[in-house]
């Protein structure tokens, strides 16, 4: 190599840490903007926490430990002090949520009602829709002692506004209610309820057969109560539907109550938008009463859940001596968005953010043309001004390369007007920077 | 401690990474909107790189190295590649941009315009306006082997609108070109120019005895050589003030071009807004050309420039075997925010989003009431329904305490009409969800 040559490190994409072209980081801000739209269209603010907290706050949950991302200084000051606490990324957003509240609890006003769209790590293996490095977008309504079941209704109508805000076809957000089928196993005397909905729990991915196979090996049930868990799994729909169901406790008897609620509240919704499915039970023990996992109908290729969520007892029992329910659901958002991408579900945006690109005609011109620019920029338009006074054909295929839909023609010479050409079409006619605006 | 009572871990903010409360983040949500709606409007797209950078990457610049936070997984799998880059966490925008654009190269449309607005992590010691975790919000624009003076002259221009959208009074640009001080060092046959750049960046600082006294003793200039350096960096004003300059070479004279292109595309900003001055050389040597720096006039607690950068020859000569200019500028969001928070310059914002409270009459009346949500909602409005059929005194209470204006009541009545009340002025009237407005 000649000392000419400099040598170069080519840089490789991370596994696991996507990033966009500016293309289709467009189209993903725009769905944040949604989602942040509808969000606080229902009264929702916006909180964000550090990307990191103390290891002993995450270390409360216990489970994802082998995910955790660990922070190290690469080089520690020799004085430093070691009682530093160690801290690590995120993994979700309800434990920070949890931390938060506790620690900033008398400054609050409750109910007090959250969004949250921050980038959470995981140190899982990548694959398609698994990421290291991923947007979750998130609601919850945190009250203390007494958490109004109305918020539980409340959730799948900002739900139903913010997906339905993206181009992704239908959705079906299924909904269910924890209590009716733990009612049930009570019930039953069944001893090992969690063998019961870890096996419910599977029946989309793995059929009954197999489930029924799990609930007798796995949870000791017999044919008869394995019979009856199955009806109660399979029922479907509205609030009609649950009415065939015989409530053997109070338990279930709540658990009916409250899901009657809810799908009621729900009624506005185009019909299958919503809907009852008691096969719907999440795998954490961690929710105590209404679940929610949402579908797309419409793209077939995407498995699974989109938004999932639901009511939980006791949001921050390690963190602070109070009693603070709350419910909540959360958008994986990279997953979805990493998916669709992949599957061709969507189009590329705009390589920049220009409505106009006005032409410099000469370097004597430019303080016109820069005053055009700034004229239509004021009038909210996003407008570059051509950088050096090249040929007109050269600074048109500049527009064109960018997908910049106008290009601005100050006048030439004294007396000419402005005229501005519409690319795609390729029309142009004469207009007033004052007034002009884009077709839309 | 009984057995009813659970231990909890009371947690307390991390030093150095902040998070805001409700109201204050709402803040810090509109000043970020605000920035962004500037850069867009001169046409940069918006770009997200990963937190992480292949350590590799981040090394190749050598100087922070104390400072970077590396990743670590808490456990890793036995069978895990350890041939696995080590991963940082990024500590600017300007070495992922320059990642990206080599990484990219072929996918990007030049000359390429980018903002950037994400967070960073420095493991400095934390105090007032240093934090370990904060936002920079950049723009950069790069050409492939040349571009064009009139970018360097946008900079300024796009930050001034970002800036005085906020609310902290008047702000200066300070802009230089390196040219000229480097062209008369070379005038004067300075061995050391490096030494008499990092005095000269002290002016402000330390005052003129001092700098005397360093570019004596550390970069040994003579009497003569100093009055030239100080008196040149004593040059302030617009481009009249730089004709006083007498170039003594080509590299002088360029700048002193550079400089006065910039300064004239400038003539359109208030006077103050843009100054020459060439005091300013910045401490990286990274910086070929144009400078800049910007101070807060009517803040004058806050120390130093809240937006700096410049010119820079090739951004990305160690990922790729392409010359690549740049010109950008970056505003140290976070700073500017901590500071001007902690020293009262900035009022709180909504403690939420929301509008309008309707108020739940009884839980009979809930379909009308969440219609009439529904329909204020669809209008843009952000609303909240009551959540439960309580006094209406304590729902009126609950808008009072978390700042929302308007209280809606829906006819409690067949045959009432709807009526609206302004929380702040007391004044109630009857409206209609199809039309009514908020006074703004």
């Amino acid at each position: 190599m000649s000392d000419q040559k400099k040598s170069v490190y080519k840089p490789k994409s991370i596994s696991g840490f996507p990033e966009w072209l500016p293309e289709f980081r467009a189209v993903e801000q725009q769905w944040l903007d949604h989602l942040r739209r509808a969000f606080e269209s229902y009264g929702y603010c916006s909180i964000e926490t550090p990307a990191v907290e103390e290891l002993n706050v995450l270390g409360a949950k216990g489970e994802v430990d082998k995910e955790i991302y660990v922070l190290e200084r690469l080089h520690k000051d020799e004085n430093e002090k070691s009682s530093e606490a160690r801290l690590a990324l995120h993994f979700d957003q309800t434990v920070p949520l949890a931390r938060y509240v506790a620690q900033h609890f008398s400054e609050l006003t409750f109910p007090f009602k959250r969004y949250q769209m921050q980038k959470v790590w995981r140190g899982e293996r990548p694959q398609l829709g698994r990421m290291r490095e991923f947007y979750q977008c998130d609601i919850d309504v945190i009250h203390v002692d007494n958490l109004p079941i109305a918020f539980d209704a409340e959730m799948p109508a900002v739900i139903y506004e913010a997906l339905t805000a993206l181009d992704i076809g239908r959705i079906q957000i299924r909904i269910s209610n924890r209590k009716i089928l733990l009612g049930l196993l009570e019930a039953l005397h069944v001893t090992d309820p969690v063998a019961v909905t870890r096996a419910v729990d599977k029946l989309e991915k793995i059929g009954e057969a197999s489930v029924r196979e799990l609930l007798s090996t796995e949870a000791g049930l017999n044919d008869a109560a394995m019979d009856a868990v199955l009806q109660l799994a399979g029922t479907k729909g509205d609030a009609q539907a649950l009415r065939g169901i015989t409530s053997q406790n109070e338990t279930m008897q709540e658990g009916l109550a409250e899901l009657t609620f809810v799908m009621n509240a729900l009624k506005h919704l185009p019909a299958g938008a919503a809907i009852a499915d008691l096969s719907i039970v999440r795998g954490l023990d961690y929710y105590t009463g209404t679940v929610y996992e949402t579908a797309l109908l419409d793209v077939p290729e995407f498995q699974g859940s989109v938004c999932s969520g639901g009511r939980y007892d006791d949001l921050a029992g390690n963190y602070i001596s109070k009693h603070l329910p709350g419910v909540g659901i959360s958008i994986g958002f990279s997953r979805l968005f990493d998916i669709l991408k992949a599957k061709g579900h969507i189009k590329p945006g705009r390589k920049c953010p220009t409505d106009v690109l006005v032409i410099l005609p000469s370097e004597d011109l430019r303080p016109m043309a820069a005053q055009t620019a700034s004229a239509l920029r004021k009038r909210g338009l996003n407008v570059e001004l051509y950088h050096a006074p090249q040929k007109v054909g050269k600074q048109i295929e500049y527009a064109d390369k960018k997908g910049i839909s106008y290009v601005w023609f100050p006048p030439f010479e004294d007396g000419k007007t402005h005229e501005v050409k519409n690319i795609t079409t390729g029309t142009q006619e004469s207009a007033d920077p004052q007034s002009w605006l884009p077709a839309t």
